[in-house]
């Protein structure tokens, strides 16, 4: 995991220990429902944890601070002390770093030999590289942003990959050849985890019902780290298009209304998103609906990252290759699905169909040897 | 339509006129959209409407009444006057009403009589009857509820029939013998304008998102005639009934909560709804959403009912017979789905399914001669 | 505290430990305010805790239990188990429950006994009843409900009484004579917490705006036992008259609309209030104002009961006497203002005159010998 | 009125007729209820309307749109056509428009010909000017901004001045000195309609009950032509200081959070206000409150302005002059109280605290001469 000390990634390897032991059942983890159970994705008990980051808190603490916060139950930092332990030693130094005098080349062979010595050290089949650090604002031209060397790195190392932020990663320009070489999967763009996962079931509602959505506009309040980078305008306009472009892809015409990001520090790891959205019924009739969303984004975001890390796993050994639109159920900025001619075409942008195509892509992976 | 002058019909009558006008778009009719141009529809300028009601109040008067509510647009009224004056003309006094002597028999035979005279007098190639009426109580064992003794009318006068209340209709047992043998299709039942069409999204999205819904709980407050029709705990527990219905059927488990339906005169036409979804993530964190949805059922409604007498309108042309669930879209407590060798399942909950299997009925219907 | 095992209860007790040792900010406590310090309030270090009630479940096992909640801070439990113990050992039985063979006078001596062995035992200048326990259905007539058995204990023992929750207490006929010749302060009912405390803000907001409102429903989804209590539709009856009361005595005319209260156990100690209030502006404009209150019950309850045992017990040591409307702002149904002739008139409904007056009654205090 | 043909003045002019005719109550005009009564407040039958405005759309035009708006009545425009053309007769040319070549004197002094060339026509006792104009971005040092040019023609002609909007008006500092010489009364700043009214009264109640508000934050949507002022940042800016004065002013610590200005012209002349805010109780527990307001603008300021326009004209009557800080109820940024040595106190910033100022007021205009 790229940010591997943050709030996503330590409650991702905390829950993962706590599920395994039996502490907690397996909820948000689509892969653990049934229809998952005969694509052959490795069992969670069989994930190892690792990773880079700039940060220096050990997971533990992190994971202490997360149970004050109310993001895990209390007790659990305790009762998996050890599989947190575990990955706070393979969490390697991230960067670059202000000053850091390594050129881009030597900054990703770095990476990637941090990847690679994970893989033999733990004897894997395979290692999954997710993205899951803070968002970076729009890149300047010309200069490889820190998510694209990580996503280079994962390149030549051989690792499929997933970018769970709507920082540039694999897509950057100076990338695509050498993706399309790789032979590897790889998924994203910007994980789905609250107010845009309502709009990718309210979108397709409004428009398979043929009422015309005047304005959908937002109010998202955020603590944690979340609030604190996004503060940033830029890194909130990255932000804020993946959360337009689902309601650009599912309803007929662009909605007047913006979405705010506000930096709420009280509200600590809890995030709550207000949509207001005006719509017109039969002859004009103006109607509302307005939804609040109470969420702890670490919670939310955490089992989908388990989720594209076994499905991704699988795809790998299954000798699938480029980017999978079948996991747009996860992303706000979906990759576009592959046909059998190898045409492309848009993902579906509603929740439903993005997960009838997960479900397509399960029965894949299970039909593989 | 039974209900004929209820403010569902007033706004289909006048609404359809000025759709077929060019005074407004097509706004929540899916027949008017793309997916629906090969079906082979009837257009909505052939529609011709009539009825039954107990009530006296001609069309145009309720139609004013509901253009002060706001529910229609002003000047409506006064730009639809002929439509609404010949609908008005074709409506036949409902019934029964308190010290009718009339028999079930009698009253059956005089309900298809005025469809069979509706069909003669206006030309028309088939009549499509649609409920539209208040709410019924849960019917007392051995008597035929008004709505039934409707259903059995459409079935001797050869009509299509949709039940577009959560009232008995044709799902009476003592009609079962006579729908299958008519050779006639119908549907329902229960229309799903507000709060379940929004349930039938949300539900399926926790669903497939693997989060444990542990409460769901709603306030209704409805004024005009529904409020009052409801105020009826007998009326509102069927009701209520169809509203839980799409979370047990789209949810893994029966969650917490009950829907409380409250008469408020002061809302006038319009209804606001207010849901709470108190729901698990991840490791148990407990996170909250909420939805109000304000709306006016007459506008959501109308448009569905034109859309069903379309859809029944060509299935029947087209020879199609029996209940269809491929409806239900439309409705809160669909009929069943038959499948190609005549073995029956249960229509999909999701409206995204339910909107897949709509498309495909219209492929069905576009295809027959 | 009648019922000094409950959450309320629990709360106080632990809270006010958490909070003589500095662990906590006095939030919630006006009493602890500037205006409030030269009153002469005994200190909250001074205060000794304990009373009755028919539950076994030590109070150190109940905090516990509310830590889980999020109720308590977790390790607070802990922190302060000694004055928890402290308390539970000074919790005598509650009563009476069913089959106990002991006559009205005979229980309310047994409880007098009880709370003069407990300021004998302390060496207490005084002690004050204060009832949070459950919430009683309306009395039947001719029997004394057990809130008024604890009210006569009370009389009888010497000790001013607050009255915290809607159940009869001190304001049963059979007690009035008492109540009127004991010399004792007294005050109630029925604590003012959440969706009243709101109501009490905004109805005086649209009564001085002279706007119109036409209706104010609300609904309530209350976990805990509280949800369990007043799922019993005669408990539920009392509870609603207080929050309807508020409004009847703020606004020009009472507005349609109700108040729905559901057991929704998945929320613990947690409570959501939603109201809607429909009114009307200028030219009948409608407009429609929303609140959603999310809070802690226990939480919000406990320091209002350290505030009403402070200003009782300082009213006492004044010789005060009689019913307290100068404490409506604790109460959704207080007692009346008695004027300087003897006269009384109903306490200002509205929580800014509420405060006004408690802040005249708390200079009054600190004027007393 | 400066802005006379804006959306508050016609709907202060319409519905001013309106309610002398009879044709609705006088919701929204606190000087109709009964504690003014005796205060000689100026008939509504008695008030001429007239004023400047720098666009050209006449008011029974404008009446139409607002009637299409749903803001006004359907029928009102045409049943108050005579009023709304008298006052339409009554308005002069505003500015400065681009290019004007006039110097900043002769702005002055034009308008003040115009106020009482107004007085001089219709025979009246006094002329009051009311601004309710759009929202100026903060002025430029050196310049006098147009809505402090109307001021200085208010002083200059003779009239009593309120200003309701947020703009500079009479409280620019190269005014202070006319204004103290003038011997006129005057009044502002920024009308309280709808979220900063809200606050008004909820930021007491947190204050009283010594709840500790973390943070307060809003979004505002905005349709017609207030909207599309807002949306400039530094309109907005100077909107939403007014706001968060509010809080500033009631709670005993700025809390962390912003207010967001939308234009979503889709609304119309509807606006939805939502608050969130987080709170803590007794031992830190996190609660919330969320309010969501939904009002028309217009109906909302329209009553307020005649009131103001009524207690400023009788103030002059009665011989008072300055800053009226008694009529904070009407403001977000309200004056100071003048004591009786001449000292002078912010005004309270509790609107219950306010009302009863403004109460206090009255009787004072009361006992006047």
């Amino acid at each position: 995991m790229i940010g591997a000390r943050g709030s996503v990634a330590t409650t991702a390897v905390a829950g993962c220990a706590a599920v395994v032991a039996g502490l907690h059942p397996p909820t948000g983890l689509a892969t653990e429902t049934r229809p998952f159970s005969q694509a052959g994705l490795v069992p969670l008990s069989s994930l190892v944890f690792g990773g880079h980051d700039t940060a220096d808190c050990p997971l533990p603490k992190r994971a202490e601070a997360l149970a004050e916060g109310g993001v895990l139950p209390h007790g659990m930092p305790t009762a998996v002390r050890a599989e947190l332990e575990a990955a706070d030693r393979a969490v390697r130094p991230g960067g670059p770093q202000p000053g850091d005098p390594r050129s881009t080349e030597e900054l990703v062979d770095a990476f990637a030999a941090d990847l690679t010595a994970f893989r033999a050290e733990h004897g894997l089949a395979r290692v999954v590289v997710v993205n899951v650090a803070s968002t970076e604002p729009a890149p300047t031209d010309g200069v490889l942003p820190a998510s694209s060397l990580y996503a280079a790195a994962a390149l030549r190392a051989g690792c499929p990959y997933a970018n769970f932020t709507p920082s540039t990663g694999i897509q950057h320009p100076a990338l695509a050849e050498r993706a399309r070489a790789s032979g590897l999967p790889y998924a994203g763009r910007d994980g789905k985890t609250g107010q845009t996962l309502l709009r990718s079931v309210l979108g397709p509602m409004f428009r398979d019902r043929a009422l015309a959505v005047r304005a959908w506009s937002g109010a998202n309040l955020l603590g944690g780290g979340d609030g604190a980078a996004l503060a940033d305008p830029a890194a909130a306009a990255v932000k804020n298009a993946g959360k337009e472009r689902v309601l650009a892809d599912t309803l007929p015409a662009v909605p007047e209304g913006e979405v705010h990001i506000d930096d709420v520090p009280a509200l600590g790891d809890w995030k709550t998103a207000w949509d207001h959205i005006a719509f017109d019924g039969f002859l004009g009739t103006r109607m509302v609906l307005q939804t609040t969303w109470q969420g702890c984004d670490s919670a939310l975001a955490a089992p989908l990252v388990l989720d594209l890390a076994r499905l991704l796993a699988r795809a790998h050994e299954a000798g699938i290759s480029g980017p999978l639109g079948e996991l747009a159920f996860y992303f706000k900025d979906p990759d576009p699905v592959r046909g059998p001619k190898d045409g492309a075409t848009a993902a579906p942008a509603g929740l439903a169909e993005q997960y009838q195509l997960l479900l397509g892509f399960a029965r894949r992976l299970g039909a593989a040897a």
